[in-house]
């Protein structure tokens, strides 16, 4: 059996005892002023804050590299700058997978046929150029996407993970509250949507078994939604779960356990501000790098521990 | 009462006797050889198609803005090729909006909170500078949205519309087939999902309202569902549906009429692939600008009078 990209994303976990990911989520003015000084002569203000949030984006990868197996870079706050913002992320994408990590984009996707192939193809993916050769684009190794245009909608995401040995995952209960207006309906058999969605996630997987026994076609369940994530956890027993909610929007590490299984595997929790704005708590936007970096350091190993230590009291024998 | 952005689109629909707006979605081994020619020269693969793909647009704006209000770039397309790619997207924006067309951007975007409201003032709204100027990013008129996350995930989107005048068409009921596994759910109360959709989005509408009477926040209803359209035209009497599935996909001027009200408007029927590829049916790639151009012509004139004459014959009291 070859190695694929989930036995990688898992070996990572158990190697650093981190079932964690670092969400990427740069926010112009939370970043410290340090970051914005070297860029004060550019003109061109698009131009200036993309590379503030590099530059921010690289502190953060360094700092949290030894401990945890991934990061999630949020593809809106990119986005808001057009074109030079974009950049700022294909940028860090590239700096990420340098230094080994994971990238897990999250974009919430979600189109038909064609445009669904070319967002596949540009996300994870390649693309034919005028020459006929195949060049990446974004290339990340996982890509959020999102269902409601139905099963058919995420067929052709599907398609270009086998075809490259990629990830996706998909939405099915997300964190927030509101999601019970269309997560929590039922179709003509009774059953949850959000729970339909699920067993789509599992057929998906029969291609993508790696030797760590999961699949490279994931979902994301969230961590304020513990009871729904114990039945989901039986009705994907082989798939990942990308779990954002833990820390600032009120998830603990108690409500993340029903996420995974007896192994210790099975999910990754996501934290993104409660890691890279931890500054704030201790310091203000004057900090010095040295001082920022200190505060993700701090909160990387204490997420790690609080979680580590509640999946070994639930879990005695897991795998790590 | 003040001119709203719908009220722009729809004088501008009456003018033009055209409920149509054409999709911009260009794919690479589709264009001609001609648009390649001027850019042999560039060694950046992404930024020579970024150029071609601008070009290609240039010709298509230039040549519909006679017969139609709007266009509809598919973010995907762009996407496909990085920064790039939306660097190109950024200059057809622009070059549209510089010849008073409506620019309505097919991004199907969705998240929660401060996600969301980043994709807002991204594409629809503005965005604070280092120096704590507002500047414009995507700057479109319109955006697609998608709902799987419920009520709460569409709301920063209508906050912005509201301070910048701008508009959404929030995903409803799709064109393809396999979106019944979502769509056609029921919530506790026996309301399909497509219909719950619906609700929040004439209840979105309250303050949007312009002289014309319609909303500038929108629905996607396909063509492909003629019965399940009429049921929705009464549900959300002032809300304009932006109408994919016309030509291509298999719906005909016949299927789109339940999407309209009886004074002929209440719906803007989109055409991408029939019109931007209808050189295919009669030329090849070698074809030249003009011929190009040409055919392009004449299938959007083709399409306006084959939705104007079905309209006219339907509701021969109707405004234009």
């Amino acid at each position: 059996m070859r190695m694929m990209l989930i036995d990688k994303l898992v070996s990572q976990i158990i190697k650093l005892k981190s079932p964690i990911v670092v969400g990427l989520d740069p926010v112009l003015e939370k970043i410290p002023a340090v970051y914005w000084q070297p860029y004060t002569a550019e003109k061109n203000e698009f131009k200036k804050i993309s590379n503030i949030l590099f530059d921010f984006n690289k502190d953060i990868i360094d700092t949290v590299a030894p401990y945890v197996p991934a990061v999630k870079p949020q593809t809106a706050f990119y986005e808001v700058y057009g074109s030079e913002g974009i950049r700022a992320l294909e940028k860090t994408i590239e700096y990420a997978k340098g230094k080994g990590l994971i990238v897990i984009e999250d974009g919430k996707r979600n189109d038909i046929g064609n445009t669904a192939l070319a967002y596949a193809n540009a996300h994870l993916g390649m693309v034919k150029t005028t020459t006929d050769k195949m060049q990446e684009s974004f290339g990340v190794d996982f890509l959020t996407i999102s269902p409601y245009l139905g099963k058919e909608s995420l067929e052709p995401f599907v398609e270009v993970c086998k075809n490259y040995d990629k990830g996706v995952f998909i939405l099915v209960k997300t964190s927030n509250s509101g999601n019970k207006d269309v997560q929590d309906t039922v179709n003509k058999d009774g059953i949850l949507t959000h729970q339909v969605i699920a067993k789509f996630v599992e057929e998906f997987s029969k291609n993508f078994k790696g030797e760590c026994g999961y699949s490279s076609i994931g979902a994301v369940v969230g961590a304020t939604y513990p009871n729904e994530a114990e039945i989901l956890r039986k009705m994907m027993p082989h798939n990942y779960f990308l779990v954002p909610g833990y820390g600032v929007q009120g998830g603990t590490s108690k409500d993340i356990v029903p996420c995974f299984n007896p192994d210790g595997l099975g999910a990754i929790i996501n934290s993104s501000r409660a890691i890279i704005y931890s500054y704030e708590k201790v310091k203000d936007i004057t900090c010095s790098k040295e001082e920022y970096k200190d505060c993700v350091k701090t909160s990387i190993i204490n997420m790690r521990t609080d979680i580590y230590n509640m999946l070994k009291e639930t879990y005695p024998n897991m795998l790590y």
